[in-house]
């Protein structure tokens, strides 16, 4: 490898790379109550039949449907009111030929009847009898056991994130414990001679290691567990002997800072010499993060992240976040409609390089105005002002202010 | 209050009320690792000037730039080398006038020099000396003691949820802890004589209380903290004195199925009673949810909502969600924009009502595809095939099979 040029690869074979990476086979078990956004490692079947009893789906009167069947206002049907269903008891009575009785909305529906008639389709005649003012039909206002989902029904598919609606569903059928794909661990490991962990006084000459903050809440975003692992001296065998044991403790390893000048040549010695290891990407057409380093290590990805805290928040964004989800078990969310909104000024791209742009969002009366953050991505002020992330592919050289473009938000 | 009739509250009356309640007082320290998400209940100013010390934005020499104002590729300025500085350590020797020091990204600028110039812009003369082949200005490639962040910039404002960039920042400016917004405590409870526990077996006639975990998953989705208080039985008294502790607990209480018809009329009396308690809704213009309940109980919302699954969860993602971001601090977030699809049905609004209908999506070679999913909102079955949900505002009818509309993502 030339020491000064970087080999670039464009980000159609970066991705490509990244795609011999597999998902986890690892699964647990989980509750309902612990599993909101986990992801379901095998499809899922209903246990039971629901409803598991036939239901009154409105506060009525149960019948025998052929008892009402001609039923009207002019001509009404009298019939003995014989008791009350009450809600989560089985009815003691049964409904015979010209009775009826109260029962409210979800309650189970006695033996005989076969039908429920509104109660505003209904006169009281005395306390013992009622009047049916409408037809009833078989089955009205019925639902009818495992009518809503039989048994065996295969009511959600792997690999989607468990919404607040599916751990409804998922309960109603009687699912207790259900099993998720394990949470990928991915190890932080920080290389730089200079930093000192951010709650740490940084002597003179020192600064604070604030990307394996950065990155390690940006893997919990999405969807993996950070492994924190601290800091590791700039020489070759403390790096190699960190990194050994970072891969044999995780799904994935990010050495933050490991692609940055200094660093970086112990980094590629480093990937290189691992067993089973596999120099993949020694340089990405991505700006900023071009000198992103990444190598297979007996199956596992090793990422060497740019030093820069723009540098390595983009490159986490743009590649890492979609290989942690795709290890993770998830199947490809819907493709989120970023926000449409117009340049305040013209931003061009680095040449040749898919480009993300930071930039800040203002509202407006004629929508979303698209600020671009200015500053290099050494300067931490510009931070705090990113709003979200402007893409620009690779050949098109900008945007003139005042273009309609589309954004991908971070807040 | 009539029993039969309801008085309904436009949603615009019912949003009015909500805002009648105040973000809570409550604040706690975190630490950064703690901090993602979290919501600052004061504006940030950073404690330390940020670099803290003038840095070097290249690889390079730092120089004096008086030395090589006139240097050119056809008249080099010679310097003497003198040493190297390292990461992370203050530089021992002072710069003088034609002089020069090796120096990487990110390290300390020695005394003396005041601009680096790129080592491409130079040419090793054997072991101590460089030639320096293009001009050099004072400053140039340094970024200067507090040019990043003075001390005591307001670096966020309160009110923001922390992004991981946003961690970052903090803990470049040697933030350690800060001070958030309590999460706001929301207690639910069940009301329903015919529930069980999700994880318990039914008995005849009785169902899972799905409803709880839902709400509860979506509390948490909200930003707040969900108490599950468990079930209260359909009695007015001991409605009366559940809903009492539970509102001495809690900054918020979802009488879940608290409007249903049967233990709807408790809970208006206990509302009523409820000492301070003020009802403010007996019913909303909204599909479902219509026949919700909102009562201010000593400046705390109290929901009674519906019992069926589909009107719950509605209830609080168009009502209760935004109420609770609110109150836990939160500024309003960016409007998010839904995704464009084009409806493949007929859809049809309640008369007179705001409507939220269940959608499927599917992508097509021509965009997406917005499906209404079939269903009364007491089908579990519906609960896993909704992808979005479709707003149809009170006034308007309905919208035709083909027409482009925009839906709230819920994966």
């Amino acid at each position: 490898m030339g020491k000064t040029f970087l080999q670039l690869k464009s980000m159609e074979e970066a991705r490509r790379l990244l795609e011999a990476f597999s998902p986890l086979p690892r699964t647990e078990q989980v509750t309902l109550r612990e599993a909101l956004g986990r992801i379901p490692a095998e499809p899922i079947e209903t246990p039971e039949a629901l409803p598991a009893f036939n239901r009154s789906l409105m506060d009525g009167f149960a019948l025998r449907a052929s008892d009402a069947a001609s039923a009207k206002e002019t001509a009404p049907v009298f019939l003995d009111l014989i008791g009350q269903v009450q809600m989560g008891l089985a009815p003691r009575q049964s409904v015979g030929p010209g009775q009826a009785m109260a029962i409210p909305t979800g309650a189970m529906l006695p033996s005989g009847a076969d039908a429920v008639v509104m109660v505003e389709h209904t006169r009281p005649i005395g306390p013992e009898s009622i009047e049916v003012c409408r037809a009833v039909a078989p089955g009205q206002h019925i639902l009818g056991r495992g009518e809503d989902l039989a048994q065996g029904t295969r009511i959600l598919p792997a690999g989607r994130r468990l919404t607040p609606l599916d751990l409804g569903a998922l309960a109603a059928c009687g699912l207790v414990t259900l099993s998720v794909c394990a949470l990928p661990r991915v190890a932080i490991l920080s290389t730089g001679d200079e930093l000192v962990d951010p709650d740490e006084k940084p002597g003179p000459a020192q600064v604070r290691d604030t990307n394996a903050l950065t990155l390690a809440a940006q893997v919990t975003q999405a969807g993996g567990q950070p492994l924190r692992l601290g800091r590791v001296p700039d020489d070759a065998s403390a790096l190699l002997n960190a990194t050994g044991k970072a891969v044999e403790q995780a799904d994935m390893v990010l050495l933050s800072g490991g692609s940055s000048v200094g660093v970086r040549d112990h980094t590629t010695t480093v990937l290189d010499k691992l067993s089973g290891g596999k120099l993949l990407l020694e340089g990405i057409a991505l700006s900023p993060g071009k000198p992103t380093l990444l190598a297979d290590i007996g199956g596992k990805p090793v990422f060497g992240m740019p030093g820069h805290p723009i540098s390595s928040f983009v490159v986490f964004h743009v590649l890492v976040a979609s290989l942690l989800r795709r290890m993770s078990g998830a199947h490809p969310p819907w493709k989120k409609q970023g926000l449409r909104g117009r340049l305040t000024e013209n931003v061009e791209s680095a040449p040749g390089r898919e480009s993300w742009l930071r930039v800040r969002l203002e509202e407006t009366r004629e929508g979303w105005s698209v600020i671009p953050v200015r500053g290099g991505s050494a300067v931490y002020s510009s931070l705090a002002h990113c709003d979200a992330l402007l893409r620009l592919p690779a050949g098109l050289e900008g945007h003139a202010a005042g273009d309609e473009v589309e954004v991908e938000v971070l807040r």
